[in-house]
């Protein structure tokens, strides 16, 4: 048995793809039951890494997504559209989908997954998160008989990368951001890296996945790096912390009033040396998931990157391709229930206010007697446990402390950050932080 | 569609496997599938954390492996009978088997997978390697598309909780291992575990799998961690290293002239400080899989314990209703290409004496001018290339002698080993051990 592949995309992944394709000694042996079909491009002149037959390529996308002798679809483009309307064409067309398309899948997830159930074929994007790192089979499957509690990654390179930098150098954001970019480890434009927007749509595919229903991706708050200083990285280290970009999905307990609902975000975090998720520097990626029976399993490995990229979506194909050779050519099919991510109800995401956190807050207050003891009394007032209050350095008549908390909620730590803010001791809230609990 | 399931023991495993399975809610739903139909037990008297109906449970085996209405038998009884022949009388009845017993995979894996291939059936073995952390599976499949190099890992969970607090406390293998077994981290008898024949038999399972062949047992190198002394650990970690038992299984490079054999090796190795694997401590468990294209990727977490080591158990169970579901009932149903570990060859290990290797040797030498040029003569002769000669003590006119090579022949080695030991110069060789590349 053959499945003929149309390939929509020859770029960094794209061309990784092909190479294993067309290399598959000492691989496992289904791969040589793929073969490229035809390969969509923008321009049929560039100089390419992979060698097709001419009437191979093609910058006729439309053709591929409907061309009758393909099988399953690889869509390596990238960006919203063209991307989601060719995945929803092919999927009409009845052909199998494997994309590494995080944008387009945490937005449209939900509506491809209908039409891939309806039109009873496979969409699989285990590239989408964690570039070679199997994450997403792993949670639907070998770990998916867990109760999954959390889900908490390091999902994007080009932060881990500058945060890494910033805690080995010492430096500050800006000069370590340039210099990265001059590097090639993040883009021209890094706000879906820095501002967090690419570890949010990941950590959506995982949390729809982890608990087995649909999230909508406006649902996750999303914070990103920009606003993490040398001087709060330095610190933290003192304290016995790496800030790490986390993005964290998390089934709230079953114990609390609202048992059935999860927590959905991605923000700086100071996580303790001596966690797993610690250790995971540069462009490196992990992810911790927590559940009943299991306890913490880490899957960790690079993010991003040709050769990870197209292992995941190599493996895509290879699991679809195994699930064809099994089916039998009756009417009455059924679908591989592992390969299946069509869930009917959405996930209820608690808002922020409502979670309890750790902080860490650096904040400039005037250097005179009785400072910390009203500091406290605001804090106290809004019901805020506190770990620490530490003045760490003193600039002109003002005093520079930073204060741990105990596990608070989120709302009424704001409240309290309002009212320090007007608070005449205080100067300025140089940083909050969340801590890793 | 619903799966009967036989258990074959109630121990800790087995208590586990249950009760992930009689509290379905928030798993994957493929578990409501499965359900236990009888349970094997030494004896009807003990008392036991999970509830049964009382004609549920039997004392009698046999007839668990040959009921009509079992459609997957789990076995969890361990040791080699008769754990052995009740798999494979299970497998002639015509059930699926899932199991935990490494000891019986590494050495009767390839006659179970034969008879398994024959019969039509599936037999998963994922708890058997790596507790509950997704080894197998991943290496079968995500992983399986790319060309497996290496597979490093740290698969038993005693020594290296033995050598974590050796690290840690600076104390000698010895009185660490009897609080150990004291703590109950480590047996009465605890042979398997120090001299490295579980973590063997666990290499020896990951090596068919990564390089797609059969393995004989008794091809695995094996070297335990009772010689590895706190002298050892501390003067490691100055050179920036820790000493960890590592289990090796790797392809050996295309450009020699054995391109397709392999290296299976278990014992003590110094491994550089900044590696993924240097940070796994305690009784966790990793296994560090390194492949073309993907690079290198860790998974890691609890190797054994009741929960993790019944969500594998589970897990394999869960793969195997998948495929059942889908499976068509015509009598030219195609096997599972995914869920099949059945090869053709085996695979040609290298003798040790052929491999590359680093090799750190303490040794005590006579307190005298000249030594040191001796032992250089001898090594060079041996075409044995030396990163470093240190001396680290001195004791009644012997010098302790801390040496490093460079990637050399292991049998060169040795043989230099050999003609240091009969030269007067050595009074004695106090520790060998192997240096990650």
């Amino acid at each position: 048995m053959v499945f003929k592949v149309g390939l929509l995309g020859l770029g960094t992944v794209g061309t990784g793809t092909a190479k294993i394709l067309l290399d598959a000694a000492q691989r496992h042996p289904l791969l040589q039951t793929l073969e490229i079909h035809r390969v969509g491009v923008r321009s049929m002149d560039k100089p390419r890494a992979v060698d097709f037959p001419e009437d191979c390529l093609t910058t006729d996308l439309e053709a591929i997504v409907t061309d009758p002798d393909i099988d399953i679809v690889v869509e390596v483009i990238g960006g919203l559209e063209p991307a989601r309307s060719l995945i929803l064409e092919a999927i009409e067309d009845g052909k199998h989908v494997v994309t590494a398309n995080k944008a387009v899948i945490s937005r449209y997830g939900n509506e491809i997954a209908e039409a891939a159930k309806k039109a009873g074929v496979y969409v699989l994007y285990e590239a989408a998160v964690g570039g070679g790192i199997p994450v997403i089979q792993p949670l639907q499957q070998a770990l998916g008989v867990n109760r999954i509690e959390t889900v908490t990654g390091i999902i994007n390179g080009t932060t881990n990368y500058i945060l890494t930098r910033m805690q080995s150098e010492g430096g500050d954001f800006e000069p370590i951001l340039a210099d990265a970019q001059a590097l090639g480890y993040a883009e021209a434009d890094p706000t879906a890296d820095v501002d967090g927007l690419d570890a949010a749509d990941k950590i959506a595919i995982l949390a729809s996945i982890a608990f087995g229903g649909k999230i909508r991706r406006e649902d996750v708050f999303t914070e990103g790096i920009r606003h993490v200083s040398a001087v709060d990285v330095d610190y933290a280290e003192t304290l016995g912390f790496v800030i790490k970009l986390l993005a964290i999905a998390k089934r709230n307990p079953l114990t609390t009033d609202k048992p059935d609902t999860i927590q959905l975000r991605v923000h700086p975090t100071l996580v303790p040396l001596d966690h797993p998720l610690a250790n995971v520097n540069d462009v490196n990626n992990a992810v911790l998931v927590e559940g009943d029976p299991i306890g913490q399993v880490m899957l960790y490995g690079p993010g991003a990157g040709e050769g990870p990229t197209a292992s995941a979506i190599v493996s895509d194909m290879m699991a679809i391709a195994a699930t064809l050779h099994m089916e039998s050519p009756a009417e009455e099919k059924l679908p591989n229930p592992l390969l299946s991510n069509a869930y009917s109800d959405y996930k209820t995401v608690s808002a922020m206010e409502e979670l309890e956190s750790r902080f860490y807050l650096r904040l400039m207050v005037k250097d005179q007697p009785g400072v910390i003891g009203h500091l406290g009394d605001i804090f106290g007032k809004h019901n805020l446990s506190l770990e620490s209050i530490v003045q760490i350095g003193l600039q002109e008549n003002l005093a520079e402390l930073v204060i741990v908390t105990h596990e608070v909620q989120e709302g009424a730590f704001q409240q309290a950050i309002t009212v320090l803010k007007e608070s005449g001791d205080v100067d300025s809230i140089a940083s909050v932080l969340r801590v890793l609990g």
